[in-house]
């Protein structure tokens, strides 16, 4: 999957996923309550808003983006028909060409992890049947268990061609709390991103591997050590524009071949219409407003990599 | 919750909490064979046989068993299909009087967190109406994202009157890998287990607080730690019977009360019919069995404490 995510960045020119990370709050009120007059205001109601709402920016970025990140959080709070629309969000997208990561952060015991790489990644064997569940792509797992529950994930990427983001360094405020502290002279961080290094030997295809990492682009200074640590892990970076960071800041998560990381904004593309400097947009050009905002933003890091 | 936990836990003297993880090889074959019949080999066949066994075991237990422990992977590995029959798992083990813990293992940054304990502990505002998602009544929590990940579930424990059991000290093998690294002279799951204290000081109720911790039965020694470091945390143990750990050794998880600690099993119950000592149950009796496999297991540990 992993040669898949560098040619859809290489045909793009854009290193960028989009958070498809719905809110309620975020939709324009036209699509919430036209849902909501046909399904009432309930979780199929809030679910259908979601959808018609990804759809409209899907349709509009697909060839400007190279990869969507759903993040399954956002559609577990709508109950089963949520979930429902992250699964065919997540077959839209594909049909569309884009690179889907589920941003699930599981993991857990072997036996477990094992069913959600199965759910996720892989395939559900049902009597004589192998079937798909959810069909994404890519997976952000949690590593706090350690290899137990990282290894059945890689066991589904190395027969599914598929990949894996391991949490390294989140972008949030409290992350260095446990993330941050020093073992042996080094970070938490730092030992886990070794791992990542060790995890993805066996799943090399070329200068990458399909076990990458997930590092925030609220410490840009994180981004330097990493790269040595890793060399040969993608690395997603979360974080850009809303959460802080901008294109200058992010060159250190790259490697010298402008390859090696991908930087994801959601709030900040898919609220676009919202945002200053969107006021030529109406609340009908969502849509849009979301690929002028892929454009900005590809723009800002192609140009700090010197790729434009 | 706590509360009702506790009061659930003295009725039944079992301090006892039973994992329904139902894989399909653990499923008698002629309610396999009867769903696949209704619902061919789907997820919704599998789903559906997941249901019935659920159901057979649960008519069993419901009043020798406190609580049950429902760990989500398994369902959502059937897709939408399993993981609707999560959500009536938990709707009839709560009309049953039992509690209910979501074995979720969630957590992530601030707002997605928020949607994660909306969906699992708390409701989700839909225009003028609130709604419960899967409605568990405590869900388990990964600290690895700090107090951002795990503030917006207790902000709905507040709210909702609900508990979660944070991940300290897994149950795996490798738990150890980062977990039991030293930091200023003390394993990290031992700074996990002072914040949990920390965490639970505005949630107390009585002797002890809505906020608890995991913290594996194959590790033993790790309880006498825990306990003086987290005085007023319920401890959710897995790892007894299939993982290793028996009663005597579990002694050092409670407090002097005979409380503090609830000990999970779910091989052990669920697939007893199939196990060494149940000859007389046939695979008919799976429900039966699973009822003399609780009270074995209630013996060995009131026994241990001296309850009995």
């Amino acid at each position: 999957m992993i040669e898949k995510l560098i040619a859809n960045i290489e045909k793009t020119k854009a290193p960028i996923v989009v958070g498809l990370d719905p809110m309620l709050s975020y939709i324009p009120e036209y699509i919430t309550e036209k849902a909501f007059e046909e399904y009432g205001e309930t979780l199929e109601g809030a679910a259908e808003a979601v959808w018609q709402y990804n759809k409209g920016i899907i349709d509009e970025i697909y060839d400007v983006a190279p990869a969507v990140k759903p993040q399954i959080a956002m559609y577990e709070q709508f109950g089963i028909p949520g979930l429902k629309v992250f699964e065919k969000t997540v077959a839209y997208c594909k049909e569309k060409g884009m690179v889907v990561i589920g941003d699930i952060k599981r993991g857990d015991i072997g036996s477990t992890s094992a069913a959600y790489a199965n759910a996720h990644i892989g395939k559900i064997h049902v009597g004589s049947k192998s079937i798909v569940p959810f069909g994404e792509d890519i997976v952000t797992v949690n590593p706090y268990l350690g290899s137990d529950g990282v290894n059945p994930f890689l066991k589904v990427c190395k027969e599914e061609n598929k990949g894996v983001f391991i949490l390294v360094k989140t972008s949030n405020p409290s992350s260095g709390e446990f993330q941050d502290r020093i073992i042996d002279g080094r970070p938490l961080y730092e030992w886990v991103a070794e791992k990542v290094n060790e995890w993805g030997q066996d799943l090399c295809k070329g200068d990458y591997c399909e076990v990458g990492a997930v590092a925030g682009a609220t410490y840009p200074e994180v981004g330097k050590t990493l790269r040595k640590l890793m060399p040969k892990s993608y690395i997603l970076v979360p974080g850009y524009g809303a959460q802080g960071g901008k294109g200058k800041d992010l060159v250190h998560f790259f490697n010298p071949d402008g390859l090696g990381a991908i930087v994801n904004s959601s709030r900040g593309i898919i609220t676009a219409y919202k945002q200053a400097g969107y006021e030529e947009f109406s609340d009908k050009d969502f849509g849009a407003a979301a690929r002028k905002a892929v454009k900005v933003m590809q723009e800002d890091i192609a140009g700090a990599l010197g790729w434009l």
